[in-house]
C-alpha cells in the first residue's frame, strides 16, 4: 500500500509537471496503451450522467487531441500551473489502482494576471505494467460548469 | 519517521477527500473517541488567545455539528475542493503525532464560479490506535478572520 | 528513489512552513554553506535569460536579504501560506538531486482578505550532506512577471 501510494504521487507529479511545461510527447507517455481521458463536470458525474466536456475513450483520440493542440489550434497563450493535492488509493486490485487526487490550475496570462482556471477532483484508474503504472482512465470531474476560458491545454 | 509521515499523509488526504464527497460518516471515523475540533483565526492563535469560530471539545459536539449540517441547517449549496500541502511532522511520541499541513479550499456555487473560500493551516493532534493513527485534535488556524460566506461545511 | 522522494518531500514541507511562520533562521538552515536563490520570471528562465527579480548567489546575500527584512524593511504586514505541490526527482546523483514542485503563495492581508499572491514552480538542487539534504540552490520560476505587491517575505 505505502509502495503504490509513493508510486501514484510520483506518477501525478509527472503528470503535472509534463503538463504545465508543455512536454505532451512524454505527457502521453504516462498513458497505457489504451486509455481513456474524459473532463466532466461534478453535477454530471454525480448523477451518473455521461455528457462530458471532452470525450477522448482512446489512445489515438487522446492522441488527436495533442496533435490539434501543438499543431493546429489557436488559443490564449497561457501558462498553466497544476496543483495536485495528497491523493488517496480508493481500491487496489493485483492489475490495477483507483487513485483520487483533488486538483487546482492556475492560467497565467501574457499581460501578467494569475488566476485560478480550475478545481476539482482527478479519479484515475491506473494500470500496473511492466513499465511501471501507467494510467487507464483519467476522468477530471470539474467543480463547476463554468469554466472562464477555452479548454485547449491538458487539465 | 518515514511511516508516519506516509500515514499523516495518507489520513490527511482522507480527511480532504472525505469532506469534499460529503462523506461525513466516514469522515467522523477518522477521530478519536475523544477529540475537538477547532476553527481560530490566526491572530488569535498567535497570541494565545482561546475565542473561535468554532469550537467543539468533545466528539459529541463534533457530531452534533455533522447532524445538524445535515438534518437542520440551510446554507447556500456549494462544492467544497480541499488542497492539502506536503504535511510536516512537528513531534512525535509513542502515543502520537503532532502533524501541521498548510491548506486552502475552494467553493464553487451553483452559478459556476469558483473562489478561494479559506486558506490556513491544519495543526492536528493524532494519536497512534490499534486502528491507525486518529485524529485527537484538529486545530484550523485561518490565516484570515473573514471568511467569504457560512462555515456550514467542515474545513 | 523513494527515499530521495520523501525526503525531498519533508524538506520542500518544512522550507514552506517555516517560511509561513516567520521562523527564518530555521529557514534559512535549510540551506547548504554554499547556495544560491533566485526568484526569475517563466518568460525569462525559458529563454535562458538570467535577469531576475531577485538575486542571491551567495548565502551571505541570502542572509543579508532577511536581515534586512526581520530588521529594516517596511512594508504591508500580511501572513504568507505557501502551498507545495507534489514534487519530482528530475535527476540524482551521488551527491546531490534536481527536484521540481509547484507552488501557490496566498497572502492575507490585515483587513481580512486572501488572495493568490504568486504561483510557479521551484527548480531545487538539493545536496547531500552528513546533515541530511540541503538546498545549494533554489530557482523560483514565477509564471507570472506580475506580482500585485512587494516581494518582501520569502517565496
Amino acid at each position: 500500500m505505502t509502495a503504490d501510494l509513493l508510486d501514484a504521487f510520483a506518477l501525478l507529479a509527472e503528470y503535472g509537471a509534463l503538463a504545465d511545461a508543455g512536454d505532451y510527447s512524454e505527457w502521453l507517455g504516462l498513458f497505457g496503451q489504451r486509455c481513456s481521458y474524459y473532463v466532466i463536470p461534478k453535477e454530471n458525474d454525480d448523477r451518473g450522467l455521461p455528457a462530458a466536456l471532452i470525450f477522448c475513450d482512446s489512445r489515438a483520440m487522446l492522441e488527436d487531441r495533442i496533435l490539434s493542440l501543438r499543431a493546429a489550434n489557436k488559443y490564449n497563450i497561457h501558462v498553466d500551473r497544476h496543483l495536485i493535492g495528497l491523493p488517496r488509493i480508493v481500491s487496489s486490485t493485483p492489475d490495477s489502482l483507483s487513485v483520487e487526487a483533488p486538483f487546482a490550475i492556475y492560467q497565467s496570462e501574457q499581460e501578467g494576471d494569475t488566476r485560478l482556471f480550475a478545481a476539482g477532483l482527478y479519479r484515475d484508474r491506473l494500470e500496473r505494467t511492466s513499465g511501471g503504472l501507467k494510467i487507464s482512465e483519467k476522468k477530471i470531474v470539474l467543480d463547476s460548469f463554468a469554466i472562464p476560458s477555452l479548454l485547449a491545454t491538458p487539465l
